[in-house]
This record gives C-alpha cells, structure tokens and sequence, in this order.
C-alpha cells in the first residue's frame, strides 16, 4: 500500500518565560533578552502534526483525523492551554520552555499514544514567522 | 481630495488574565473560565490601525505608513510587547484586559499622538478567530 | 460605555448547486455555470460574526466570545455542516443557496437569538476570494 | 430586498518607485525614503472589490462574482500585471504610485463600467500589512 | 547543477462522501461520521505540487510555474472543478474520496504528464487544518 | 541531544524582470512571457530559513531566532529590499533573478555565516502559490 502523511493542526494559548535557573538574572536577561521577562509574556501556538504510514485499503484512511485530533486535545493542548508553561504544568517547571524543548516534550506525549507502526513528527509555531519542527528521536 | 482610509498592522506578544477584583474567585471562574487561569496565559495580539482623511496632493499619502508605523511601536507595541499586561503594565493594573478594553486603551494611546484631523479606528485580534473593532468616542 | 464590536469566525463544510427551478435547464445553466452542476459541489464556507454594542463595565466584554461561539453553533453550524444545503436543510429546499441568500439566512436565525440592544452583521466566506456581508434590515 | 455586499479578491504584481517630480532628489529621498529607489521596487498587490445592491430574486446574487472577476481583469489586473507602474502605464506617469493614488484611480476604473445602482469601494494591499481602503467619491 | 524544489498551488471546489460499499449503512456511519452524510458535503481543496530536480542553467527554471500551472489544470482542477467526486468522476465511482485516496489519484495522473527526471510530491488540504502529503510510490 | 529544525521568516520587496542575453528578444518573450518585461514587476518575497542541529541544554535553543533574524537582515534583507534585483546587486547583474537562482544565491550567503554544524535549507516564495526550496549543495 501506498505511504502516505496525514496532518492536523490544534492551537492553544499559554504564558511562558525563558529563563535557566542555574544562571543570575544578568546572564538570563543578556541571554533570553524580552523573553526573560520575570513576569512571563504568551504566544497563540499552532502545532501541526504529521502521521506518516501505509493506507488502510478498508477506510482509505493512514489515521483517522478525528481521532488524530482527539488526541492532540487529550495529550497536548488540554494540558497546555491557557495554562502558565512554566507554573502550571509538571513537563516545563525545571525545563526552559523554548519552542524546541516544547516540540520534543509533544512529541513524547504523542508517541506514547500513536501506534508505533506510524512515524511522528511534530511542527510547533510559536509566532507565523517563529517556529521549530521535530521529527523525533 | 478624495477622503481615503490608510491601514498598517503590528503585532505583539503578552500575558494577562481576565478578573474583576470586585468578585470572589468563584463568580471570576465562572464567568471568566479558563480566562481566569490565576497564574496567566497568552497571545499574539495583532493590531490593524486605520486612519481616515483627504490624500496630500503633494505626496500621494493619507499618512505616512512608516511614520504610522513608528508611532504605533512607540505607542503601543514597545510598551505591551513580551509583558504581563495585569503586572507589568499602568493601563491594565486595574482594568480588566480584555479585548475591549484594550482596544479602547490603545485607541486613546494613538489618538493623543495623531493629527486631529484623521479619524481612527483600531482592530485588535487576540486570535485569528476572535477579535474586536473600535471606532473611537 | 465606549460601543465596541466584537468579532467571531466558525466554519463549516457543506455541498451546495445554484439553481432556480422557475428556469429550464439551459437557462440555469447560462446563468449559474459550473456552479449549477446537478450532483453538487462544495465548500469550507467561513462565516465572521460581528455584535456592536457597549461594554458591561463589570466584565470588560461587549458580549462573551465563548457564548457567541456557543449560539453560532447551536444556529448554524451544527445545522449546515456536512450537509447538502439543496437537500438537508428546509431553508435552502425552495430558496437558491447563493453566498448571499446563505448570509440573509444566517443573519437572521442569529438575529432571533441575539440581545435586541446589540448590532449584528455577518461576513460568509465562500472561498478566500469569494464572500458577502450582510449588515441586516 | 435586503441589500448585501459582495467582494471579489484579485492579484497582480507590478514595480512601482514613489516619486515627486516637482522636488528634487535630496527632498524625495527623504519623504519616501527606500521607496524612491531610482531603479523601482515591487510588490505582490491584492485588490478586494466591493460592491453593495440588493439581490436579484431571481438569481439569488447582488452581482455575478464571475462577471465582477472578469470586470476586474479587464480593467486592472491585465493593465498592471507584471508592469512597471510609473513607465508602463498611462495613470501614473505623472501620478505618484502610492498606494492611495493607485486605490482612487481603481476605483474611478471599475466605477465607469459597473452599474449605477451599486455602491462600489476598493481595498488594495501593497502587503499583508500595509493597505488602503477607498469608499469613492 | 544544484537540485531545488519547485512548487505551485492550485484549489478546486467539489462535493464528496466518505463510503465503502462493502461495509452497511451502521458500520459505514460509525466509522465516518458526518463525513458518511447520505447527500454529500463539499470542500475547497487546495493542491501543493512539488517538483525536484537541476536547474537549467539557460532558464534559471527547474520547470516553468506557468507550464506547471497549465498541467496541474488540464489533470486536475478541470476534471474535480465543482463537480461531486462520487458521482461525476471516473476515479472515485468505486474508489473512497478521502483525502488520502485523493493524493494517491492526483499525484498518479501528474506523475504521468511530467518528465521522469523529476521528483514529485503533492499536499493536498481539504481544510487549513486537515491535510496529507503524498512523495509517490 | 535531539537533532530539531528552527525556522525563521523574514520578507522583501524588490523589481526584476527574468531575461537571458544570450537570446534574442522574441526568445526571451517566448520563454518568459510576461515576466520579461522590460521595465520589470516586482514582487513581496517572503524567505523562511531552516536551521537544523542539536539543542545546547543551557539554553534550549538550537539556534537564537533573534540572531538568526539578524543574520537574515544583514546577509538578505537589507540587500535587497526596495532593490531592483536586475540592477541594483551584484548577484544578479549576470544572474537570471528567477526564484530557482535567488534561492541558490540567498542559501550561500547564508551558509557563510552560519554554524557549519548546522544544516541550512531555505524557502522562497515569489507569491503564495509559486515557490522554490532549495536544501543545499
């Protein structure tokens, strides 16, 4: 059968701060610059994912986008959205939330859910003109 | 002269939270939802000026979009960008961010600075799917 | 109270033929094109929702955007989404679904439900290139 | 009939210099800065057409959007499309290029072919984030 | 010569109904959903082709745009161009129109027209959120 | 460490017209169609970067966007923006501007600057619909 990649993007709100605790507050601020800012700031994200595997003959699906999304809802962005990375979630309170530790901590969630016989890989944007992609480990 | 609207867009990214500190926590939550999130989430606020008069015969410009451009930095995106807009901002220590309001802060920021003869509107999108529109007092 | 409008977009997919009965074939064909195919074609239709009115100095909120999120669904989008509009829906059984006759409809089942006090218009995107505003009676 | 605006968005891509013949160098690099550039710059421009009338009964439309698409072709896509503005044009060999001038000189264009009975206004964007609105004279 | 990726979208308007016919109406319902809706539904597809190959050091092309432009026309977007997949098409008479599928078909008939030299690859989006990617057999 | 992909995009606009002087002009016309002209168009070209290395865990970045925008400014930008790209740079003065070249141009210059540890691949797109990627020698 044919390998085909399928794709769904979800968005969510959060705040969030750059900052490595094992730096005084010169070195973060001449590091992470306005993202550093101690009272955090926030991003709409966009997170694009992308399925990759043989099409089932039966439904002419590789992935049902439903249940793709579904998910996402589950694993990624109830957990994210409108949420303070760095205060309210367990994934980002010793790890910088930067847009590339965000896409490799999605990814794991994901994988843990998605039959292993598909491959993952996950875009995150942060801004339209910011954003990292992750094709996993 | 033909009376012409001139529109420029900025974009900045902040957190805030949505709450009347004149209600208890609970009426907050449920009016509020997940808006009310007491440690913060965020956007990508983008904001479309308009401005509205007769085109200079001697430049071809309405107004000049680079100046507006400047003026809206000055006015509004070097002063929300990358902040806690509840914290780290006068206008919205005690008002409520919500798109309303700021909408009408940012007009009345940019209106002091404009000629009195333009007429000026603001859009401001707190996402791609929710936003709102002032046309000014 | 400052008058604000606020600002909503939902979607939905639905098929659709333009066709008016009153006609012969040949006719309905010179008129509408390719859009008269008798077995339907389709669309991700975008519909924008605007309410004017003043802000409720409590809240900060022209009108809450997850209620009119809330009541575009339960008017429109749960309605026309997935379906054929020819032949699914009573509104467009007898009357052409032309984007126009489609914002006239819309506008006024959610007129019905909306506050008296607030202004709505709508905006029916057939394609990116394609749309109507409809501003109401 | 209820009266509804329909819009038709079109594109071109010309090279355009902004430039006062009436000042000399020094006063035309300092008005208009990198858009004086004696060698032309350019963009991709987008044209949204609006017009306001009531709906035919018959049709169900307030006006073809193939025959506006057409009307829109003929009168401004195929005469700026890939052209220089300032040399291969008649409208603004004299007249400075703004986005302004150009958004007046559109309009009166469409004006004189499309029927009395419809309002007509003009948005033309020299980039997604600077452009020009014209509701006519 | 360097290698370099050429790409081009296209978009078409057609109706479609997610269906096998070996499954009954229960089963055909609980695994599609709305998408199995009797009466169809339609979307705006968009259609991304992308070709590899060397430049043509006379040309500066990979493969002219506008050349591609007029195939991708001929084989694609006139034979789907408002018309409902399931009834008015040869390809999907018996075949499932998922968007999957839909690639499969779409890059099969471009694969044939095109010079073997290049590589071809297609993204086909049934919503801004939804879509697939197909790099061939 | 894992190996992610950062991406960064930045945009110009500049007039070029696509010629080959080692043809006559009826050839140049017959290739290139409109986009020969000889008093040039332009186009907003919008240019997205991909960096792709391993994450420094001090940081959590891969590359600092803000450096990397930097970098895009000084090597592409600022050099051709409000350019006539036929006559205002070096690199085209011989060079056939076409979107296949410019990409090539754009990826060496950046290469030259940038980390050889990570890997470079950048996008150009001369309108939305029509772009080329180039992935590197």
């Amino acid at each position: 059968m044919p390998q085909l990649t399928v794709c769904r993007q979800e968005h969510f709100n959060a705040a969030h701060r750059l900052h490595n605790p094992a730096w005084d507050d010169a070195k973060n601020a001449r590091v992470f610059g306005k993202c550093n800012n101690p009272n955090y700031h926030g991003h709409n994200y966009n997170l694009l994912v992308r399925l990759t595997g043989e099409v089932d003959p039966q439904t002419g699906y590789t992935f049902d986008m439903k249940r793709l999304s579904d998910l996402i809802k589950a694993e990624v962005t109830d957990r994210f959205d409108h949420r303070n990375l760095n205060l309210d979630t367990e994934e980002f309170r010793e790890l910088n939330p930067t847009a590339e530790n965000m896409a490799v901590v999605i990814w794991r969630r994901l994988r843990a859910v998605l039959p292993p016989a598909l491959t993952l890989a996950v875009t995150l944007y942060e801004t339209d003109r910011n954003f990292v992609e992750y094709y996993g480990e």
